[in-house]
């Protein structure tokens, strides 16, 4: 799958064996990169090397590539330490937050000539050596976060890290990354993580009415509190300016429900909700367009093989699956399936599937 | 799949022949039941009437169940008129807010030992009777919530119906119906708009970099305003409470995170995400209970088939799909699917997916 030639020449060193380090050095070494693993905790650093993500540092490394894959609030520290300890070498890293380690560095006087920030928007954060991956930036966006000081040639070994570990570069500047950040993964974990705490003293009888939607508004509130913390602490004013936009709305809208049938109050709902519609529409869709996909809603039963059926059914239907979401029902046998595809593909699917025998619950653009 | 034979005895009248009227309607009809249907729109009625929902009222018909699903804020008056029209009938509602209507026809004087409301949780509520599908209910938990006034005798066919429906009838007072979707439905509803409103003026480049966390918090955020007016407006007070709740966590939030360096702000952020974790938690898992899975990512190519092929080859390594969950990354050509198993079967399953040629991108509890 998406391989091809490596690009990066000579000695990778990683700073910090964790998710990402290990899955960098894991990807680099099947490209036959000499990696270098370093690590504040030697366990930690041989347990990586155990995996195969790479070698012990050894004298005379001279390393090309430095990588800097260590929690936020350490990140400018070891970036200037690498920076003084490989003076030829280029150093970036991967932490999820790029105006404040940048600032910092220009504060310790680094040698920011030699430095770019980056960050890999590589979904889940669950830690260690143990969960690394090879693949686990295939497919995903990288941004590389330029700035003044540094030459487009200098940085071009960045952009090849990215490449060789099957990301998609894309480059931003730290304030326009820490700001994208803030809107689609700091302020959305905020939120989902206050109405999940909302569900810690409910009746049993209320969970039991929990559907769909209420589980896609909370599931990241299942993250991690200690990397939260270090998160949303080093990019804490462009959160707090979304939340305070939050709290505007929020104070409008308890205003208008202490008071429904007040003049004004139930413009005040519509106008909330209506906004939301826009807001949610601006999404990028799969492959970044924002297609509208036409819903059809499949019974399945709860054996195993009959999604397998489905799916091969659809395929030989002809139909190119967009997306799809599974919904249980507490207590019944048999799921739903949500499969979205083209517009133009909804009439003959739902034709096809009921002439197979399917129970189509429901269909819809 | 889950049928058996019909509970339901004499005819049955419908009032109101949206989604939930007609899906009543087509799916009695299946069943052999006498439907009648009726409409505030003659065009609605007949548009029904046409997709095979049910028949148009006639001198003489007596009706030994009249469901009512028309809007909330009318739900009470057309229930009291229903009442006194056919004074040997049991009269049920499906509308999503139970105390309101239940309050306002005390204040009527309609006669309460024939009624009893009852909401079906249908999950979307996209109108009229062309969505309309004879099994939109099935598996589906259906609330009815009894009352005082009326027997248990007298309200068995309201259980009935939802039986020869193939939903799971789930009995709650209208108080604890209400409490329990303004926690799980409303509120969330609102949290997710809020949020969803803050992308309506972002900049591309930020949007660029949405990943499935974002998506899956503002997803009901494109829900209809007009619906949503009626839904709040009739449990306002419930709703604001919790909103009340989440304005309190959310200021403290925000002090947090606007002096992220004060004593106490880190633990106030950390305090804040684990008791989200805490919350989500409590959800129930599929068949209501809350077993844990483990989770197994493996690359798609994104061609028809390849899903097919998946899960056809899951089926025959014998292992059961929990859930499953879609992701595709802006510009790549492959995605993701994050398949849910029992943690007993995440072993077997990894090392029998690689050994027939995928490609894991990661696996954890």
């Amino acid at each position: 799958m998406i391989d091809g030639g490596r690009r990066l020449d000579g000695q990778v060193r990683i700073v910090g064996s964790g998710l990402l380090g290990a899955s960098i050095g894991l990807r680099l070494r099947q490209h036959g990169v000499d990696v270098i693993l370093d690590d504040a905790s030697p366990a930690a650093r041989s347990l990586a090397v155990d995996y195969g993500a790479g070698r012990l540092p050894a004298d005379g490394d001279a390393p090309t590539l430095v990588v800097v894959a260590v929690p936020p609030d350490v990140t400018a520290e070891i970036v200037s330490r690498e920076l003084a300890a490989y003076p030829e070498a280029l150093v970036t890293d991967v932490a999820s937050v790029k105006v404040a380690p940048l600032a910092e560095l220009r504060r310790r006087g680094a040698d920011l000539t030699r430095y770019i920030g980056s960050h890999p928007m590589a979904g889940r954060e669950r830690g260690g050596a143990v969960s690394a991956r090879a693949d686990l930036f295939v497919g995903r966006p990288w941004v590389i976060a330029g700035h003044d000081d540094i030459t487009y040639r200098r940085a071009a070994a960045v952009e090849d890290l990215a490449l060789d570990l099957g990301a998609t570069p894309i480059e931003m500047t730290p304030e326009e990354h820490d700001a994208g950040v803030a809107l689609v993964s700091h302020a959305p974990q905020v939120v989902a993580s206050l109405m999940a705490t909302r569900l810690r003293e409910a009746p049993d009888a209320s969970l039991q009415l929990a559907g769909q939607g209420v589980r896609d508004v909370t599931r990241i509130a299942a993250s991690d509190p200690a990397l939260w913390v270090q998160i949303l602490g080093a990019n804490a004013g462009r959160v707090a300016d979304i939340l305070r936009e939050v709290r505007g709305d929020l104070d409008e809208l308890i205003t208008a429900l202490e008071q429904p049938e007040a003049p004004g109050s139930r413009r005040a709902v519509a106008e909330a909700i209506g906004a939301g519609n826009v807001g949610v529409a601006r999404l990028p869709g799969k492959h970044g367009t924002s297609t509208v996909y036409s819903s059809v809603i499949v019974m399945v039963d709860d054996t195993p093989g009959q999604l397998g059926r489905l799916f091969t059914e659809m395929g030989e239907i002809g139909v190119n699956l967009e997306d799809l979401r599974l919904e249980h029902s507490p207590g019944a046998p048999i799921g739903l399936a949500e499969v979205s595809v083209v517009p133009e593909q909804e009439e003959r699917l739902v034709k096809e599937l009921e002439r197979r025998g399917w129970t189509i619950a429901g269909a819809f653009a």
